[in-house]
């Protein structure tokens, strides 16, 4: 039975990578990393940064692009489920050229906003290739934006709701604290109320961790700006944020 | 300028430790252990295999017993404040005794459902000894949990709600997905509902790791039994669990 092994890698920095997740690496043959465009190189870097550092034995590397997926469609699940079967099928196609074990290395932690069990089970149920999987956690970017702003998430006792941009629009805040995640539109804008703290981070763990907190209504404007000429400058911009009333 | 580093070291498994945490450790001249009480010396355990495996040079571990705490008072807040204050004394106390660097292992990740940050800015406050101090991200006992059942914490786009035993019996389940933490007292048996799953896991991680997951009604009472079973058994019992409706 061939194995496959999701590796969580941390959100940023490579050291954020577990002695758990090394010991798996090393025991792979394969490697299948999942690009997301030439706009997020650097995101791909810290993987084979990872790589490079941990791994010595003799490995293959797969780079597997993206299919193009529609941004913000209005059928958002309808497209999301169409995305991944592509992915899947570039995944097994990949699979089915290796012998041996195979790892996928998942940004932050594979449980949290990120698609890549989805497509290993859709594999399976495509039935062509078949293999055991295994899972290892990582350091998530929420985890990451906590450290940085050396706070913990909640207050004592209290709920976190872990949320989306979108959500956040749509629904927002949860009971206790907030966290928003995968938010392009600056929704925290959005967010009525005088009495929000915000603590924000950006390319956390990178060289170019930027964070921000105080009063929601005091820094978003500040963080709008600085959010547009950081995205400008890169090419991209990853950044999550936490909110929660005084 | 001394420093203090406090370290998350993952939610069971040594070998959840990141390269980041590993290489904080080998900085401290000094660790100061958290201790919980005899029933959880395996959780002492895990720290000090950790600190066996990646520290060579000389250093000093200062064990801190926990004061003790009424566990179910009526004025949470007010006896959690309290402890929070005697906790922080004997760490200053013990912060004294050191030149250098300090380090503190924390279970899992310091921004979740952990006092420590707390105490740290507690002891600052009390403004006897000053020092500097930063936060190691860890691998959570919730990343565990998903990693040990090889799901996705969330539907796709859909939030997660994560909240202690008590608010779940108080407030019920949160929107999208809950994970429930702190509970003592199988408080999944009082959701009411016939259509929800629950991931349920125990000594995440650990040897002794149980996972039990099935449509809530179908397997609570078995969770319940083998729970007090295996309480029974070690003296002591960690689990977390995953509730969202099908
Ligand atoms: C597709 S999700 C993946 C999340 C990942 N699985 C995790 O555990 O953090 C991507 C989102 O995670 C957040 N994120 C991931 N890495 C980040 C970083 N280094 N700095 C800031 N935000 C980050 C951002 O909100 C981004 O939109
Ligand atoms: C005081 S909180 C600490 C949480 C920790 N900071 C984290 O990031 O997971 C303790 C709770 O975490 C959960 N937990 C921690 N480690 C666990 C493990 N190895 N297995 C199951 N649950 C665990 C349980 O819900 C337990 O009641």
């Amino acid at each position: 039975m061939r194995k496959l092994f999701v590796i969580g890698i941390g959100a940023g920095d490579p050291d954020q990578v577990t002695m758990q997740a090394v010991k798996a690496m090393r025991r792979a043959d394969a490697f299948f990393v999942i690009g997301k465009g030439a706009e997020k190189q650097e995101l791909v870097d810290v993987r084979t940064a990872i790589l490079a550092e941990h791994v010595e034995g003799p490995h293959r590397i797969f780079e597997i692009a993206d299919p193009p997926r529609e941004r913000t469609p209005a059928d958002y699940t309808g497209v999301v489920e169409d995305w991944h079967e592509r992915r899947a099928a570039l995944l097994e196609a990949a699979f089915d050229e290796v012998e041996g074990t195979g790892a996928i290395l998942v940004w932050g932690d594979p449980a949290l906003y990120d698609s890549t069990l989805r497509m290993v089970e859709r594999v399976l149920a495509r039935g062509r290739v078949s293999f055991d999987y295994e899972v290892i956690p990582g350091v998530t970017s929420v985890a990451a934006l906590a450290a940085g702003h050396r706070m913990v998430l909640h207050r004592i006792g209290e709920p976190v709701h872990v949320t989306t941009g979108r959500r956040l629009r749509e629904e927002g805040l949860g009971a206790g604290s907030t966290v928003v995640m995968l938010d392009g539109e600056c929704s925290f804008t959005r967010v009525p109320g005088d009495n929000l703290h915000i603590w924000w981070g950006a390319y956390l763990g990178m060289p170019d961790e930027v964070l921000i907190e105080g009063n929601l209504r005091a820094v978003e404007d500040q963080i709008v700006a600085r959010r547009a000429d950081l995205r400008a400058e890169k090419g991209w911009i990853m950044d999550v944020y936490l909110l929660r009333s005084v």
